[in-house]
C-alpha cells in the first residue's frame, strides 16, 4: 500500500467520533450544537468534516483508460446500499430509514412505504438490500436494519426483514426473518475493556446471498468486543441462514452445545462489506477495526478472526492488543490498513464488460482514500493498486457493479449521492 | 410595523427561490450542486442561507419579563408541526416524511411507522397534525401531507389522513379522509400569469379543528393562482369538512352549482397558519404572498380574499396587481407584510398561564423576523408589538402554546429544532 500523507483531511475517522459529531442518539444529541465550520486545526484522530460535492461530471485517466464520473442522484440522506432489479431500476437505502428507487436514472421523490420501526441512532438505521435469487418469480427482497426493542428504543439489535416489492409505492408481506440476539445499548453499559465506544454503534448489517442460496449476515460487536469471542451470542459474527430464517444444517456449529447455530465465523469487530469472488467462490469481507486495524479478510467456514483478542490496530485507550498476528486458532486478515484507518465500505469484485482491465479486481470504498482497487498478484497476494475519485473527498460507503459493467458508488453523506463511473465514450 | 433593515440576512425569501436552493424536486435536483458558502453579495430577493443554531439556552428580556429559550430537541429534518397529547408527550412532523414523538423532553430516535407514500419534493411532504377532539376516547389523529398520484409521482395534491395512535411505534387504521382536487405538478405546466413559480410548491397544508368540531384545511394555489378564484377547485381555498371526511351541511357553498361544497373561503395563495381566537372564536390565518404580499387575515365564511386578482404584494414578473385593496367583493388582510416578505408560519393565540402579559397576543413565526407578537389595540387594530428570538436567525415554521403556557417554536431547517420559550425562574 502506497505511502499516504497523514493530513487533517485524511485523518483517522473513529467510528465513535464520527458518530458523535454527525448523528448523535437522542439521549446525547440534545446537548450538542449543529456542526459549524471546521476547527482551524483538527486533532490527528478527529473526524473529517463533510466536503461538499461539486456538480460534476468529473473526468479521470485511470488504469482502465479515461473514465467519467457522474452524479446519478444527490440529496440522499446517508445512503447505505443499492441493488439493481431485473427491470433496470435501482433500489437505494437511506440510513435514516427510507427505501428509495431510481428509475431511468431519476430518483423517485416518493420513498417506498411499508417499513417497520427502525432506529437510525448514530450510524444505525436502514442498511443493506439483498434481492432474492428467485426474485423474478417471488418479487422478494431482504433489508437489514437496526431494530428497536419495543419496550426501550435505546435497546437495539440487527434484524433482517423480508418483503415483497412489486415495483410500486409500498412493500407488502413485510416480516422479520431474523433478529440477532440480543437487545443492547441502553445504559448502564457493562464494563468493557480497551476504551471501546458507546453502546450505540458497530452494528455490522451487511447481507448477501451466497452462490449456495444462503443469506450471509454481518453483525458487529456493538462496541462490546468481548462478545465477539462468545459462542452463544451473535455480536461480532458473520451468520448464515436460509431465506426463510431457518438454519442451514451444514453450518459449522450446528449441534455444538453452547453455540448459536447461525454462526458462520466469529471474532469480528464491525464487518461492513461482503463479496463473493466470482471465480473462486471465496467470501471476502471488509471490517472496520480500531485505529489502524481495518481489515480485508477471506471468510472461511467456522474460522475465528481474532477480535477482540487479536488485532493489528490500536485499542482506543492504549491497551496493548493481546495478539497482533499469527496467533494459533486465529485467522489473519489479507490486508490490515493503516494507521490511519480508512473506514472501509462494502466490497465488489469486478467482472463486468465495460472495463476489461479491471476484471479480477476487488473494489473497496473508503471514507478517506477514495475507491480502492485491490488486485491479486500471481502468488495470490492482495495489493492496493489504485485509488479512484479520492480527490472528491467523499465518504464512500458502497460500490456495486451495474449490469452494464459501470460502477455505482454511494457517498455516505448528509447530502449523499449515487455516483456512476463509466468508460469515457 | 417597525422599520426594518433590508440587509442580506433579512432578504425576502421567495418560496420558489427557497425551494430551488434547499429542496429541489427529483427532476431538478440532479443538476444542482450541494449548497456551499453563501455568495459574497446576495441579490435583494435571494434566499437566506441557513444559520447554524448554537447550543443555548438563550436569555432575553421580553415584554413579559425575563425569558429562557431552550432547545428541546435538534436534528429534526425540517420539522413542520407539533401537537401536544394528553399524556404529556408531543408529536412532531418532519417534512421529509417522518412522524416523531417527544416523551419527557426526549425525542424518540425511532420514527412512528405506518405512514402512506408521501412526496417531500420542494417544500412539500408531511405537514400538520390535528388531534381529534375526542382523542381521549378514540385515539385518533389527523395528518396532512402531499400525496403523490400513484401513476405519476410528480403529480401531487394535499390530502388528510386519519389514523389511530396508541402511543406506541406505529399508526393503525390509516386512511385518507380527504384528498384535494386535483393532481397537479407534472410538466407541461399550463400557461399562467404573473411569473408564478413551479408546479411543485404552494400546497398550504394546515389543518385545525374548530370549536364547532369541524376540520379546517388550507390548500395553497399550487403556483396556479388563477385557480384560487375558480369555484370548482380546491386550489387556493380554505376547506371545512367533518372528521369522517363528509361535508358539513352548513358550508357556505353547499348546493350551489359549480362550487366544491367543501370550500369555506377562496382567493388564497399559500395559507400556512390557522388559529381560532380563544374569546371571539374568529379564525385567523397567515398566508405567504408574493413579494411583500404576506398576509394576516380573519377568515369569514364564504369570503373571497382576493388572490390572484388582488394582492398588496408584487407579482414576480412585475405584472401590476389587478387590485391592491378595497376591491368590491374581496376581503382585505388585517396586515400585509413587507416588502420584504416575512414568510409567515403557523399562528397561535396566547391564552396560557405562564405569561400573563401576553394573553390576548397572537404569535406569528416568520423566516426572517423571528417570532412576531401581534396585539390588538382598543379599536381592534392589529399591530406587530414585538419580535422574539429574531437574533437566532432561524426559519420559524410554527408556534404552539404548551399546556403549561410555555411556547414551543419549530425551526424549519435541515437540522431543525423544537425550542421552548419559558419564563425565567
Amino acid at each position: 500500500m502506497r505511502e499516504r500523507a497523514n493530513s487533517a483531511w485524511r485523518a483517522l475517522i473513529g467510528g465513535m467520533l464520527t458518530t458523535g459529531l454527525f448523528a448523535l442518539p437522542a439521549s446525547a444529541q440534545d446537548a450538542a450544537p449543529a456542526p459549524t465550520a471546521a476547527p482551524a486545526a483538527l486533532p490527528p484522530d478527529g473526524p473529517r468534516p463533510p466536503v461538499a460535492l461539486g456538480i460534476g461530471p468529473w473526468r479521470y485517466d485511470s488504469s482502465a483508460g479515461p473514465i467519467d464520473v457522474k452524479v446519478i442522484t444527490r440529496q440522499l440522506d446517508h445512503p447505505w446500499a443499492l441493488a439493481f432489479l431485473p427491470d433496470g431500476s435501482t433500489l437505494v437505502t437511506e440510513r435514516s430509514g427510507r427505501l428509495r428507487i431510481i428509475r431511468n436514472g431519476t430518483l423517485d421523490p416518493v420513498a417506498i412505504a411499508g417499513l417497520p420501526p427502525i432506529n437510525p441512532t448514530s450510524i444505525g438505521g436502514l442498511y443493506d438490500i439483498a434481492i432474492d435469487p428467485d426474485f423474478a418469480n417471488n418479487r422478494r427482497i431482504y433489508l437489514s436494519y437496526v431494530k428497536p426493542d419495543p419496550q426501550n428504543h435505546d435497546q437495539t439489535t440487527v434484524a433482517v426483514m423480508s418483503a415483497i416489492y412489486d415495483g410500486g409505492m409500498a412493500l407488502s408481506d413485510v416480516k422479520d426473518i431474523f433478529v440477532a440476539d440480543a437487545w443492547f445499548g441502553a445504559r448502564p453499559w457493562p464494563a468493557r475493556c480497551c476504551g471501546q465506544g458507546p453502546g450505540w454503534g458497530s452494528w455490522g448489517g451487511r447481507i448477501l446471498f451466497g452462490p449456495d442460496g444462503k443469506l450471509f449476515i454481518t453483525v458487529g460487536d456493538r462496541n462490546y468486543g468481548e462478545m465477539a469471542q462468545q459462542p452463544d451470542g451473535d455480536f461480532g459474527k458473520i451468520l448464515r441462514i436460509n431465506p426463510d430464517g431457518s438454519i442451514p444444517a451444514d453450518n459449522p456449529f450446528v449441534g455444538q452445545p453452547g453455540w448459536n447455530p447461525q454462526i458462520w465465523t466469529l471474532g469480528h469487530r464491525n464487518p461492513l462489506g461482503l463479496a463473493f469472488h466470482p471465480q473462486t467462490g471465496q467470501l471476502w469481507e471488509s471490517e472496520f477495526g480500531p485505529r489502524g486495524g481495518d481489515e480485508l479478510n477471506i471468510i472461511e467456514k467456522g474460522q475465528n478472526y481474532g477480535w477482540i483478542s487479536v488485532t493489528q490496530g490500536q485499542h482506543y485507550d492504549g491497551t496493548p492488543a493481546q495478539g497482533i498476528r499469527e496467533v494459533a486458532g486465529m485467522t489473519d486478515p489479507v490486508i490490515a490498513f493503516g494507521p490511519p484507518s480508512v473506514n472501509p465500505g462494502d466490497l465488489a469484485w469486478y467482472d463486468g464488460a465495460m472495463f476489461p482491465a479491471w476484471q479480477g479486481s476487488l473494489f473497496m470504498p473508503s471514507f478517506t482514500e477514495g475507491l480502492m482497487r485491490i488486485t491479486l498478484d500471481a502468488a495470490g497476494k492482495a495489493n492496493v493498486a489504485e485509488h479512484l475519485i479520492e480527490d472528491l473527498k467523499q465518504r464512500l460507503r458502497a460500490v456495486s457493479v451495474a449490469p452494464d459493467g459501470s460502477l455505482y458508488v454511494i457517498t455516505d453523506e448528509e447530502r449523499g449521492t449515487v455516483l456512476r463511473i463509466s468508460k469515457r465514450p
